[in-house]
């Protein structure tokens, strides 16, 4: 794996880990589509403790972002509260019915949240060969999170790294090679199947929490997956795959000349659903008190019409 | 249930039917806590198909807001898309690599929806006896949705009354009672169990759906559960219940001197979470084709700090 | 002035009608270059009451926007209000203070605006020859509102086309003809200036508030300019022109095969501000109270960095 | 002027000072009332140059605020753009018209801006002894911005501090007190005058623009008002009063147990236009150029109803 890696390369791998037209040439759900029927009926066969840990970071302004390609953090503000009560406000209501209400403007990825198959692509072409035209100021007219409402819902796998490198977390520009992918799920007895859904846990958000700063967690270096991870999420039919980082890869990327290429082979040519600024550590918590790192794992998003994007919740049921 | 029910009936019942203090004077999971680990084991046994069913409304600006209590519509902003790539503006990214990336504007029950513990309250008090000067504009600081970012997971039960009483959907105006629930979960062979989560269809999105028009949707006249069904829900020791309607309730209401009086006693006093906006025609299709009306549930709010609401994808998995 | 127009003519008279390098490669100004100094002196020698009128619309949501163009009127937040004060989450404040903070969420041209030079463009190519590549999400480089920063001041001019016609309003699809734009300015004892900024009324905003309905209003038939004015303004060296209607052009379009042609010759070419959705009844009342026309005008724009347009409080000073 | 004073002064000058009832109950212009029609006109005869200068800091996402009292910088986005029109996304326009179009999300004081005189208050009232029940989710129903739509014109006069004392800016904490506005008029041979809008300049923003920094801009020490400054204020019949800092008066404040004492009493008592964040170094340069420092000044706020406060572009023409 010591061979330079560059923009060829990714073009190169990009044709062969591509899944373009393996479900049809409609297809909008790429690597969902993993997740069979008998593979959703497996994954609610797994809980044994009936515990529900949340991944998601909470949407505030204390959120890690710093205005990097002009994602803020989400805005909170209150359509109605109980001060509006106190003034006489809600008078009008009957019978002393008091409410608040609220709204928010967020950027869809400022957050815990899923890439959709729209979110990139390069030479004109997205996810199954689709025109990169259909994505503009009106949303992405095809492969958009809106395709994927009634997913994700299935197994899976947190690989805890930094507990089987027995550090706090790993180091930024760390990365992540297929062998350790297996390593990890192998010391923990985690098999990786067809449909699984990966939650790859750096250590790094814990990092940023603990030390109670962001800076240089949105687009600065940090750990991830190495781009020889591409052949192996594609051979081992994974169905997404998430990580407690900013953008799942490893920065610097291992590419000179291409910015995130994981996102450019895995996204656009295998169709691989991938999430970011996971809240892993409950979650690893959690596994390693009960030693079982499989479980039924859904993470909805928001249908947003031609989003390209979504926030979620994502939970893990044991 | 003939007498005369007003402001006052209200009061009462809101006492009679209150769980304040029974999880603790630290509680802000209300209900939820009826889903034991227990009943979380039991409801991932439901499935038997391995079929994932959304009931979210899209979100888009084709959505059922029409300005009441000045909630509109999501709106869509994009950051970033293929035109921008066409212009020349994603040339500083190497390697060819093209985003598009998006933002959203929205009040947080503009769609499908979990109020909130905070979103109602009278005399001062809101759930589990607190202080509603705790809701400014600041947020809630308790019992925001952010406090059950580890829900909602459980059994799913669909009530379908409409295709119980053979019409396509409930007439505005029309009142549930306990007796039509029961008799709907008994007709379709679905038991009412302790913890679990009602989804209750009137058909009246369907019909909206079906007459392109959200006339009146949003707090104009509904089907919808009647008054009494507080006694019953809170004695089934019922988790949640959602409706396909903008406000679970029926409107009118039947109390004339006190506004959305369901919500008055089984949000601020049951703690009761309330789902509203539920769009329920794929799963009912989906229910009447198995003949199983219970299944497993999953609809994690987005965990926004002190908001007082929240938009879902709920998911029915059988 | 009857042979057909189209799209052809529209590009053709764009050339005839065009101020390109007028004043120079790097303008970014246009027709507001017509604005000399010793204009903006006769300007201020114009008032003779010292009467102030807005020309402004409200900006609330019960503006005109019903959606088209993604368009919507304009959403205002609360950030703190006196029911926080009530509610004592104001009292880290010392000494009593309180305080009341919003927010608005509009799009730039929802109501009483500004279009900017880097509004429309056809054939690659917008004001000054410049390449419409430089408009991309991140906002327009070149001709954008905060170019134009210190303006708008000079000399206004008021042309009341249905007074002069002696009804309450042109009828929708009415078209404005120099002749009449001539016409009115003679019978009001106004001259036409270089340099002058006109304010058209149609009498359609005053139609639509008086039947308290928008129906149309934004992009329905409506009164308006003529294509053949395109020669006129640029021959009189008009520096900016407004009118009560969504889109100064008279709708339907005289031009069959291309929407909103005079956008094209004269804010494209001509360099020209257009000004839409002004309110003009009151100065209407103001001008036939003391017969003249002519007054001190100023509607700064937002300098909002990058933008295509702005809302704005447009003056008039008698 | 060594005494102490705290928050009873406040109050006691709040009483002193008051304009309450001066121009009858149902007034919503306070200080503005100065400007009379003959000041209008005298303001109008004082421009010699025919320049205009903006004071607007540009509207945008590098501009001074960080969080504080959840204001954030403009969040500007882009509904349609030319990559639509290069991806093909407005071909539905007839005969090659193409355009942009654009919203922002921003706090109404995030910027160079206008404080209405609901945007302060203590003791349940507002200015003129209005309720401050007022001011609620719904925005204030009384002494909001929009009620001044028809302002603000007249006499501008720059008090360049800086200048007076010839350094760069004044250090943070330095008191302005009523001598030094008097000494920096009659220095520059600037007369004050009944209904004068006074722009006093600290250099403070100069300062942040040079070290590209605003670190403690918002809510820091800087220069400012002595609180001494309400009498005089109140007794010359000043109609506006805007720096180039962020919230016009000394800070820390000379009341230790009173947050922006002098709000309390000019705007809630006085009725007296606050500006807010004014770009004043290219007025500075060219009132020291020519040597007159009073001019026609014009900054209408945009009738945003209900609001508290509005952003504007200041114009002095010279």
């Amino acid at each position: 794996m010591s061979e330079p890696i560059d923009a060829h390369t990714v073009r190169e791998w990009g044709e062969r880990y591509s899944n373009w037209g393996r479900w049809g040439a409609d297809d909008e759900r790429g690597t969902l589509n993993f997740i069979t029927p008998e593979r959703i009926l497996a994954a609610c066969a797994l809980p044994r403790r009936g515990r529900v840990i949340s991944c998601a970071l909470p949407f505030d302004d204390r959120g890690p972002q710093s205005g990097l390609a002009r994602r803020h953090n989400p805005i909170h503000y209150m359509l109605a509260h109980a001060g509006d009560a106190l003034a006489g406000a809600q008078d009008h209501l009957a019978g002393g019915f008091n409410y608040a209400d609220d709204a928010v403007t967020m950027p869809l990825q400022c957050g815990t949240q899923w890439d959709a198959l729209a979110h990139v692509f390069y030479d004109g072409r997205m996810y199954n060969g689709r025109d990169v035209r259909l994505v503009t100021s009106r949303g992405a007219r095809e492969n958009s999170i809106d395709r994927i409402a009634d997913g994700v819902v299935g197994r899976g796998v947190l690989l805890d790294l930094p507990r089987l490198m027995r550090r706090p977390w790993l180091e930024d520009g760390t990365r992540i090679l297929p062998q350790d992918l297996d390593a990890c799920a192998e010391a923990f007895g985690a098999t990786i199947e067809s449909g699984d859904i990966l939650l790859v846990r750096t250590g790094m958000m814990k990092r940023c929490l603990e030390q109670k700063s962001w800076q240089g967690y949105c687009g600065g270096p940090a750990p991830g997956l190495s781009l020889h991870c591409a052949r192996w999420l594609y051979e081992r039919e994974i169905a997404a795959v998430a990580t407690d980082t900013w953008g799942v890869e490893v920065i610097p990327n291992e590419t000179p000349d291409c910015f995130q290429p994981l996102h450019m082979i895995s996204l656009r040519n295998t169709g691989l659903l991938l999430g970011e600024i996971f809240q892993l550590d409950d979650l690893a918590e959690a596994c390693a008190e009960d030693g079982n790192y499989a479980f039924l794992f859904t993470a909805p998003p928001l249908p947003i019409t031609g989003a390209v994007g979504s926030p979620i919740n994502p939970l893990a049921i044991k």
